[in-house]
């Protein structure tokens, strides 16, 4: 029991993201909302003047606290751990520059320094831009790249998790025209399997029943418009047992059979196939989660944001969905490793 | 106002579709639900038999009479016009066969031919099978063609209807490799342009405001995920009032925006990008409606279901839904020409 108290008392660590796109009023919105929760025990990994700025900005009268490893997280305050560069003039929101594509990027850095020392449970991220990112000068395609790097993980999987629906992507940042060609059987079977593992140790499932969708038109009606189902992902959903794992299910109806109960997520072969029906749902509070990382990583599913940047109208329902995740998942695995 | 309630008393006929798919039962649950109203004055264009089985089978007291074009519809009936070939035997419910095919080919050139003579206002279709069609020596890939190449129609799209949302697809059942090469310019043009006409004769919006989907994800960012959006689609929307057409919008967000009144319609790259969506708000009461025929011509948007006919557990909504859209059509074109 003393264990339990100490593993509970460790903060899930928050990262700004950009700090000239909606992270930090999202984040302000979030404190302040749950002021007397203490944001469900979380601390913010950014720069503290950015916060404090959006916060004034906002007129909230949340006390934006300096906060360090270890030390105690002061009642009703929004607990900053300042990241090496400090930013010296105020932000203008929408407007990057390389000192904000310098905090982003080592926010996430000593996110993961946290988690791996012990200081943070969790990091759930706020948007970044990628161009900024690259500008700062680390050298990543996208948020998922660099967490996959700093860990030392070679594969990685995107879920979309929402109360209705949760699907996994097997292709993702790539143009339409290209995603049969990289198709291949062993990409199906790794998302399958990783989804299966998230499943029952992140969600709790014992026995999960995933529907792996289609590539084509109604799965191809039998070889007629393609023929991926029966060259690629019949013979991936094959190495799994026939309880958990279905399909390919026709994908025009697979997403709404998923949402009503029917499967507990849906493998999905490509970006919009996956996120067009779950934006439909969950447009507001959609969480990412990074299956295959060493550590519990959510995040907000949206982006940066920049157009309304500094309007004070942000929607941080995402943000808090993500924190809610991100506790799910630890609580989870907690009650898994003690079963 | 003689000639109105004259033409008001043309009925729509109602195709039978594949006999041993679930289209009598659907037939025969509508006549039965609005058994008052004579489902809003229609007839169905079928076999009298195959229906007089299913009406027997679901316990119905439903008189199934035959019916010619110019009779009166008798209260409380359900109205049969019989196509040249008779069923002698009972159907095999699931299991379609050449007589089946035969049935289902002559009933659609029938209701054409009313609709051409002036006996019927409007085709409502139920689903038929594609394979026994061409056995049947049909030699058409669905329903669509065959109604296209009847009325000497050189174009027609389909548009998926429903009260949340509606569709228009630039391409259909091809592969989803091959949707990349087979977009053009023209055909993305072509199906705005007719997107657009039919929102304002068949659903009567003056200004609608019509959004065009991208192809890759997040509209191919700038090029980065592919660039059909820059080539094809941009260049596209530009030939129109950008009051009433905008795009490429991002795939992943722009048909919760449509949902949420932001859009009339959406015009859809593919089958599943817009089918997706489109399933996951009207599952049960889509209706599929050509554009472009010269006559009214909508449809249910589900298949035959061989697998649950004769199981006397269809949902007839889509049929409800196939036979208020057409008189809404018939409607809205008449204000508009009389106008």
């Amino acid at each position: 029991m003393k264990g339990e108290t100490h593993r509970k008392q460790i903060p899930v660590a928050i990262t700004m993201g950009c700090p000239a796109g909606i992270g930090p009023e999202i984040i302000c919105r979030l404190f302040h909302q749950e002021q007397e929760t203490g944001a469900r025990n979380s601390v913010v990994v950014g720069d503290i003047r950015v916060l404090q700025q959006m916060a004034h900005q906002l007129g909230m009268d949340i006390p934006v606290v300096s906060w360090s490893p270890g030390q105690a997280i002061a009642a009703g305050t929004l607990p900053v751990l300042q990241v090496r560069t400090v930013r010296s003039e105020p932000v203008c929101w929408g407007q990057p520059d390389t000192n904000t594509g310098l905090i982003m990027g080592q926010a996430v850095e000593q996110a993961v320094e946290m988690v791996t020392k012990g200081t943070a449970s969790a990091i759930v991220t706020c948007p970044i831009s990628k161009r900024s990112l690259q500008q700062a000068g680390y050298p990543y395609p996208g948020h998922t790249e660099m967490l996959a790097h700093l860990t030392g993980t070679p594969r990685v999987r995107m879920m979309m998790a929402g109360s209705r629906l949760k699907v996994v992507l097997v292709t993702i940042h790539i143009p339409l025209a290209r995603v049969s060609e990289l198709l291949t059987q062993e990409e199906v079977e790794d998302c399958i399997s990783m989804t299966l593992a998230a499943l029952k140790q992140d969600f709790a499932l014992t026995a999960p029943r995933i529907a792996v969708a289609g590539l084509n038109p109604h799965s191809g009606e039998e070889g007629l418009f393609g023929d991926e189902e029966q060259r690629i992902i019949t013979p991936a959903i094959r190495n799994f047992s026939s309880d958990l794992v279905s399909g390919p299910w026709p994908p025009d109806t697979v997403f709404f059979k998923a949402a009503t109960g029917e499967f507990d997520a849906v493998v999905a072969m490509y970006h919009d196939q996956g996120l067009i029906p779950f934006k439909m749902l969950h447009f507001q509070d959609g969480v990412n989660v990074t299956l295959g990382l060493p550590l519990v990583r959510t995040s907000v599913d949206h982006g940066t944001a920049y157009d309304i940047a500094g309007c004070n109208r942000a929607d941080h329902s995402s943000l808090v969905a993500a924190v809610a995740a991100a506790h799910t998942i630890l609580d989870n695995r907690r009650q898994r490793y003690r079963a």
